[in-house]
């Protein structure tokens, strides 16, 4: 089958999901939950054979990590499913209703989407949790995973499909594209007609290449540049608790510390003290000239560091004068994601909030509180830095529409 | 000046509009209305000398007429941007409030969207309606409008540059682009650094053109083939006055019905009741084969005709067995803009309601109403026909987008 016509399948799908009660989407979720740990000895069968293709081909063994499945990672997957049913139901939400001025009541309601067009890279479980989170807003979804991982991909579709089935629900709901070519993908990323947002999941490489190929409207999610601003009046100990929770915790993430950012009259006090920690954990620092001249151990920045999405234990860091440079430095390089400023200063922290152009600006907290389940959404299909449509982490209700009910009684204009 | 520096300052100017007061915002309007007047001489003068080369250059006279500005227009555009600045300022406004697991208390804010390009056609009204809107919601504008309107729109644009300077703001807030090469508009489309959204304004082809070339997220309006269902229990009278007001009141404009679909049931009833009123309006129907067996006046549809937006005294016609009928045959030739259903069936009507996939949904009232002064919205940029960020008619709140801001005491994760 060819893409326009699987495309088009999972449109055909999405209209006979739009009435689909809430109740038999949530069973569909408890049966695949169900399935993916009935037959998870299928799932990892199917997982050894793309992982012995992938070392066959000579894929660099930190890919191959991403693609692993584990028993215990399947029942992960599965309760990940099972919260997803556990959510309230994002579609048909009353948003807001009022007589207009012609008589005429208007209704606005939440809608699905319709068909959300999903391409993401080796990592298996995306594939059910996308699944779950597009037909739980009563979307279809169009899976377009890495090659690598395909015959695992398959396999959890395929029981996602089965759950689908045996609820007396269209398997089209869940279609994953059969290792698609280049020119293939190229014409999902243009089917307009068919489907209506494309989200990208990994790296900038792949988010990048969707951006500038697709015309089918894109959520870009996931390039993380974030800075944390220790301000003048900043309680020390909260900023190094903030930093090494930042930078730390779990580095290889987005919403990790990537530039610190001092002020200047810091510079003999908290500048040396944090220097001196970070490199005790093994943090390399690439810093400017100013700072290199205090701590000897910090290697010299250049222009593209400030750029650099790091996700290890690498960062920046930079003297500043005051707040105004901070929040022009994070303007200038940020990625409009996530930024902090620790001060005791209210007037200082309301400049920073006001003006730094981000989805989620900080104050006095670390930068990895930007998710899902922190913001207690529940669940999250990513974490938007574009402006349009959802910012900042992207649950249920980012992954609807809304569509306007009128109720007249013969009204014309 | 090339066109990356042209974005470049519209996007250092849009950070000086995050805190610009709405007090200022306004008195920049009002500025600009009373110089629209004020100067009416000198936009008029402009405007003849782009018809002189309009007509030189051997442009369509229905062209050159959209061109043509009056002492009344221009008072009508004045009037036009005086309203915007009486409706309430869209940025900043608390949209959430809540203390999240961690302890964090969480802000949603609206949030301007940054740096808004405009692209046109050749209505010079368009550079000052929308200068407007985005500057009242505290977003930059870059505007590219049609070569024939240029010195038109540069005559308008001058002066809302001239209303900034008066006011003390940077006048790069508004930057009309200087009759770009099709080189540089390509390059204008693609400046996703500096350039937030675009929205195309005018044709199908313009509109097209920009969805597939440009990089920029895009929200596409106007395109509207508009349906009228008849059911079997509507009441004759109320349709009839529908379908009027529908297709006649202003058959140039998007939500203007261009199908009519009737109940089979009705075809020996309604059906040559409304096909003769509508033909002596002089209203020309192209309709399927079972209709013009018993219409011998109607001229026969072809697949073409169905997603035709005719923007004229022509209309399609069609009968069905039912509302399915009616629901599957919107959705496979409407482009989701505005639909309506006449019945006095309450069950027919939430079917309608709840399957037919468009920004607005009518029972018993003229698609005529999708607009944003009917919705109340104060204000219009366009009418959304895509799913992402707003649907329907834009007002001044869908010319924003939203930041969160996050407020501690030292939390880390």
């Amino acid at each position: 089958m060819n893409i326009y016509e699987q495309t088009h399948r999972a449109r055909t799908a999405s209209r006979s999901l739009r009435t689909l009660p809430v109740e038999t989407r949530n069973s569909v979720l408890h049966a695949f939950a169900d399935l993916l740990e009935a037959r998870q000895d299928d799932i990892l069968e199917a997982n050894r054979l793309d992982i012995a293709n992938a070392r066959e081909m000579g894929i660099k063994e930190a890919m191959i990590d991403r693609l692993v499945l584990t028993e215990k990672r399947i029942a992960g997957i599965a309760e990940g499913v099972r919260q997803v049913a556990a959510l309230p139901d994002p579609v048909g939400r009353l948003l807001e209703e009022r007589v207009i001025a012609s008589g005429i009541c208007l209704k606005k309601f939440s809608a699905p989407i319709g068909v959300i067009g999903i391409i993401y890279e080796s990592r298996p479980n995306v594939t059910a949790d996308c699944a779950a989170l597009c037909f739980k807003a009563a979307s279809a979804c169009v899976l377009k995973g890495g090659k690598e991982a395909y015959l695992s991909s398959k396999a959890i579709s395929d029981l996602m499909r089965e759950a689908l089935q045996a609820n007396g629900v269209t398997p089209d709901a869940v279609i994953l594209l059969e290792k698609p070519t280049r020119e293939e993908t190229a014409v999902f990323m243009s089917c307009r007609q068919d489907v209506d947002l494309l989200i990208p999941r990994g790296s900038k490489n792949l988010i990048n290449a969707v951006v500038t190929q697709a015309s089918i409207p894109v959520i870009e999610t996931g390039a993380g540049v974030c800075h944390t601003y220790v301000d003048e009046s900043a309680d020390f100990d909260m900023a190094e608790k903030i930093i090494l929770n930042a930078k730390l915790s779990r580095p290889s993430v987005c919403n990790a510390m990537e530039t610190l950012l001092i002020h200047e009259n810091l510079k003999n006090t908290f500048l040396p003290r944090i220097a001196r920690i970070l490199a005790e954990k093994g943090v390399t620092i690439y810093a400017d000239e100013e700072a290199c001249g205090i701590v000897p151990d910090l290697k010299a920045a250049d222009e593209n560091s400030w750029h650099t999405e790091y996700n290890d234990l690498i960062m920046n860091l930079k003297l500043v004068h005051d707040t105004q440079e901070a929040i022009d430095h994070i303007e200038t390089y940020g990625t409009h994601h996530s930024d902090a400023i620790i001060t005791a200063d209210t007037a200082n922290a309301e400049l920073f909030m006001n003006n730094v152009d981000s989805a989620c600006v900080y104050h006095n907290a670390s930068t990895r509180f930007t998710d899902g389940f922190e913001f207690g959404l529940g669940a999250e299909i990513g974490i938007s830095t574009q402006k349009l449509h959802a910012r900042g982490p992207m649950g249920l209700n980012e992954l609807t529409t809304y569509t306007y009910r009128l109720y007249g009684k013969g009204e014309t204009r």
